[in-house]
């Protein structure tokens, strides 16, 4: 399973605040607890930053990877804030996220083009967030051609099938899964990804509905997720639900995270 | 989903003593709890006692219903205790469980035939208990076929495709649920219906791979379960993967349990 660890997003007002500061101790700290806890990716966001998101995200990645030996996931809708992390970024970043939204995936292609990035695809086009699992599929299907057609390995491509809320349509949850079986069965070779939390926008306990469906989702076959590191139950989740879904070689994994204390919650 | 409450089981030390004992109060405060923690069957299960089981199964039947205004599940392959139990039970039990073990088929279905009992049926054979979901499925269909035939309608068939350890064979979870998909792909308006402790045979930190094993499951189509109800953490997993797979219309049982604070866990 690939973490992207998600907490350095200017969103989040501690990180706004560290960000506007170039508080570079601040989210070095946070950077090193999301990497020890087993984030593979260190995701950075300065969306917020509007005419400063370039400089912002050099920063970021230059912040970031001075502190943690691993690369980052270059969180951004914008071309020129990509580019900004590419240019400093030491190794293989994630980029997230290419969709289908035409504006988006014209200027988004020809620096992805050829490179052997990372790649988030959005299951979103210009008509908005898919509703059904054969929707994502059909979005899917033309996002994999483009990327493949334009060099990117199978292999490198994180399709995000984007879950919405069960607060508001109860098959929400259902499609967003069925999905990821869809997009696995015919795109072999291709990941699945996604930060899972909007599933329960709107309903109260979210970080248990979000804990349970992330065991439910690996179940159909998702291989990455977006999500807090540092939440331990989560993790604990994550780290069993692979050893149950037949990705964890002899358990070993779960064992040693057993001894590690991993479980004690 | 429905809950069958696990707990009356003469396995258990003190569920044990309490039927040697005739002790129908410790009996009847453990169907209490189950009922009111939300078991829609108080399973009873007097399997020890050899030589003893039709008595006690005869008694196990009538104290829990002189308690409880619900139905039993008789858990036992001996067709003499499942007559015994029938013979006092009021409204209409589930039968835990026929399986296409030879012997046990043939002494059990003339038992079953023509009847509304709600029927489990195991996925083993006189080969022992199948390993892939292929097999599951060819015994799963054997076994409908055959209940469906002695008019057993298909919506009061409760298939267990059976989970073995993962720590015996790392896809024995994966094989299961996929089993479960088939089952119900195959078989519109058939149950599925599982003890899924097995899962966790020989792992340190067993409740919690159980619990993570839940969801798992009711994502692929679980819609019965031989659980512990008094496991608070168990019944809100339970509760919460409902409303994510989109069997919770509006959401509405999730809120009312966590109005009712069953997720201040």
């Amino acid at each position: 399973m690939i973490i992207v660890g998600e907490l350095i997003n200017a969103s989040r007002k501690a990180i706004k605040e560290a960000i506007q500061n170039r508080d570079v101790e601040a989210v070095q700290s946070v950077a090193r607890q999301e990497h020890e806890a087993g984030a593979h990716y260190i995701d950075v966001n300065a969306g917020i930053f509007l005419g400063e998101e370039e400089d912002y995200m050099r920063w970021l990645v230059q912040t970031v990877q001075a502190a943690v030996d691993g690369p980052c996931s270059i969180d951004t809708p914008n071309p020129k804030a990509i580019e900004a992390g590419l240019s400093v970024h030491r190794g293989t970043p994630m980029i997230n996220s290419i969709s289908l939204e035409s504006d988006r995936y014209d200027r988004m292609m020809p620096l992805l083009a050829g490179t052997d990035c990372r790649i988030v695809a959005l299951c979103m086009s210009d008509e908005g967030v898919p509703k059904t699992a054969e929707d994502r599929l059909r979005i899917a299907d033309r996002l994999i051609n483009g990327l493949v057609q334009n060099r990117i390995p199978l292999e490198n491509i994180y399709v995000d099938p984007l879950v919405q809320p069960i607060s508001v349509d109860g098959a929400f949850g259902i499609e967003f899964l069925k999905a990821i079986a869809l997009i696995r069965e015919k795109f072999v070779g291709v990941h699945t990804m996604c930060g899972l939390s909007n599933v329960s926008y709107g309903l109260p306990g979210r970080s248990f509905v979000n804990q349970t469906f992330m065991p439910m989702a690996i179940a159909l076959g998702l291989d990455g997720a977006i999500v807090n590191p540092l939440d331990k139950r989560m993790m604990a989740i994550i780290i069993a639900a692979e050893a149950l879904a037949g990705r964890d070689n002899f358990c070993m994994n779960f064992i040693k995270a057993h001894r590690a204390k991993k479980f004690e919650l």
